[in-house]
């Protein structure tokens, strides 16, 4: 029996994963969970999971549950405080930090620190603190499995294999609802066309984060961490089918690639079962179905924001920070109809231009510069929306 | 310095084998070669390798390399005895059996025997005598590694992984050059179109048995026997662009597949270097310029070889033995222009229906159900051939 804590249960990979947890009742126990402000969908979680810690976003969310906790239940704590306690808890084994942004950094950290196994379904987290996160798992042991579809498959391509063997990782990407538009083409699309993701379904913050391809980006900083390699060997590939999940080239020119369906159950069970694999609570993929299998090289004029992360990842140090505070920022303001799509880059690069980069070793200077970059942005955001 | 063996120095496969010991003239070091019948290839082979050890199919062919021997190198003798000889010559420590058909079945029993590493591109082997070659390796502790580039692909899926999470194993088949055509279109196709491989150079054998599915057929029963799984446990799967070379899936759905260029280089070095990686001597596979990557269910109304196999595959004991050797025999006369290209499975049917299974657990049982399959295999074809 592996007991699990589950932050940002009430999101799209954490319903996922506690329908794992339902496929495999003597394999999984479900110890603590964290949601943000669902308050009617957490009580319905917690009455049926009985986990001994949870936690929620805010106050207001917490007094919104109030009456239905059951007795048994530890209301931990609201915002960061809530996430570090269920990370915490003694009775959790493995943590899976599915909640967006990058709140439940210092959980992921404290987890580290208590030697508790990391499902990583949250990338921001590596792209403003992939030093810092993976230098703790390193000095403590622990190992960190990634969700994400793309990262959960390179781990599954290295499984078994040194880093020496390795030459570059190939990350696939659908390309997302606009592939093959060109610069022009993109500047009215809709928040409703945006959101229409092509293969995935998603949240919503990363589904605009698949159109404008900056999921990749950050993705390509997240492997960098993941996986320790350079900028130089991390590549991405356009593959609209998502049936290729990603793959690695070895020293010796064999490539390895995971293929899978596109359904997210698939990588949180991989990383509850690692390193056994168990019994799938899904269809298989049917290769002579699935059609055709294509695989296009990524169009960085039309999608600035895939060239945006290899330049902060290049620069190390602040900049990814930057890079992904002005895009949340952005994003939020495209998802408010604040900002038009192909403003998004626009307010990251500026935002990222404005910045001068140091070093980050430490939380509170991550935090620091997290701060300025999103204050920037939202002062760069206004201005090219009074453009608009 | 790993020290190698090649059997079949002069074919294809150990040609190119040849070429990755030129490419890694510091790892690799040839202590024994044995040929067929080309003495100018193999006198040029003996000169610039220096192998302590050499022998050839025929005194004939003996005889016109005589000259040419160098004082350092023992002509061990001829036929099965010198494939003995040259496979179990003390200084090798891995023998690649790249010679076509089964005089090498003695020679790999004899390596194993003696504890040296196999590296096997030779299928008919283990379709004769999968049982009595796999046991041998399993109580002597031999690691067989194959070469064969799908099942060196499933061997790299599985590196590190446990046959219990083992749900399928997916051979690739290109199809062939008569993929897409119905029986009929079959009929009247000639030895030259048959030559015609679209996506693999290989020998004439090998290139005919890819024209009628009947490789891939013999590749199942090699799987069967390679990796321990059931005949329901392996599915082919036709794919054209010969990219992917093959794929396993676990019991959790996870596929995960090994591509590259179609070079044999590539599976050769994999056995060579095993268990490291080491630099390509190949060109990258380039995911974008392979284009689409289609897969497409075998037809086996068209290809009956494949059927048959199966069913050799399910009956066990000797049907593979006269599956394979009444192939032997058929692709043969239609080499000689004596058969017709749909004539080849009537025949092997034909064969297989007029055997009774029986168990073969000794190589001389397995030598007599052969002579026996040839001989009859012979006469059905000749009433073929008197019917065309």
């Amino acid at each position: 029996m592996k007991r699990i804590a589950i932050l940002g249960s009430t999101g799209s990979i954490g319903q996922s994963a506690l329908s794992v947890v339902d496929a495999h009742p003597r394999r999984l126990q479900v110890v603590g969970l964290a949601a943000g402000e669902n308050a009617e969908r957490f009580a319905a979680q917690i009455a049926r999971y009985q986990p001994a810690v949870v936690a929620m976003a805010t106050s207001a969310a917490v007094d919104r549950l109030a009456g239905t906790l059951p007795a048994k239940a530890v209301m931990a704590g609201t915002g960061r405080d809530g996430l570090v306690a269920v990370a915490s808890h003694p009775d959790a084994e493995l943590v899976l930090c599915a909640s967006s942004g990058t709140d439940a950094l210092e959980a992921v950290l404290a987890a580290i620190e208590l030697g508790k196994t990391i499902a990583l379904a949250n990338k921001e987290i590596l792209v403003m603190a992939g030093g810092i996160v993976t230098d703790a798992a390193r000095r403590r042991g622990v190992t960190i499995l990634p969700v994400d579809s793309e990262h959960n498959a390179i781990h599954q391509c290295l499984h078994g294999r040194t880093i020496v063997e390795l030459k570059r990782l190939i990350l696939t990407a659908s390309g997302g609802p606009f592939r093959g538009r060109s610069s022009s083409d993109l500047s009215g699309v809709s928040m409703e066309d945006a959101l229409q993701h092509p293969t995935w379904r998603m949240g919503r913050k990363i589904t605009i984060d698949s159109a404008t391809l900056m999921n990749k980006g950050l993705e390509v900083i997240e492997a960098r961490w993941l996986f320790g390699v350079r900028a130089d060997q991390i590549d991405v590939v356009i593959h609209p089918q998502s049936v290729v999940h990603s793959l690695v080239e070895f020293v010796d020119g064999s490539l390895i690639a995971q293929l899978g369906i596109t359904d997210m159950r698939l990588p949180i069970q991989y990383a509850f079962s690692y390193p056994e694999r168990w019994e799938a609570p899904t269809a298989s993929l049917d290769l002579v179905s699935a059609g055709r299998l294509e695989f296009q090289a990524p169009d960085t004029e039309a999608f600035p924001c895939l060239r945006l992360a290899y330049r902060a990842l290049e620069a190390e140090h602040s900049l990814p920070v930057v890079l992904n505070a002005a895009n949340e920022i952005a994003v939020a303001q495209f998802l408010d109809r604040r900002l038009g799509f192909t403003a998004i880059p626009q307010v990251i690069e500026a935002t990222m231009n404005a910045h001068r980069p140091a070093e980050v070793g430490t939380l509170s200077a991550v935090r620091e510069v997290d701060r300025w970059a999103r204050e920037r942005a939202q002062e760069i955001a206004r201005a090219v929306e009074l453009k608009v």
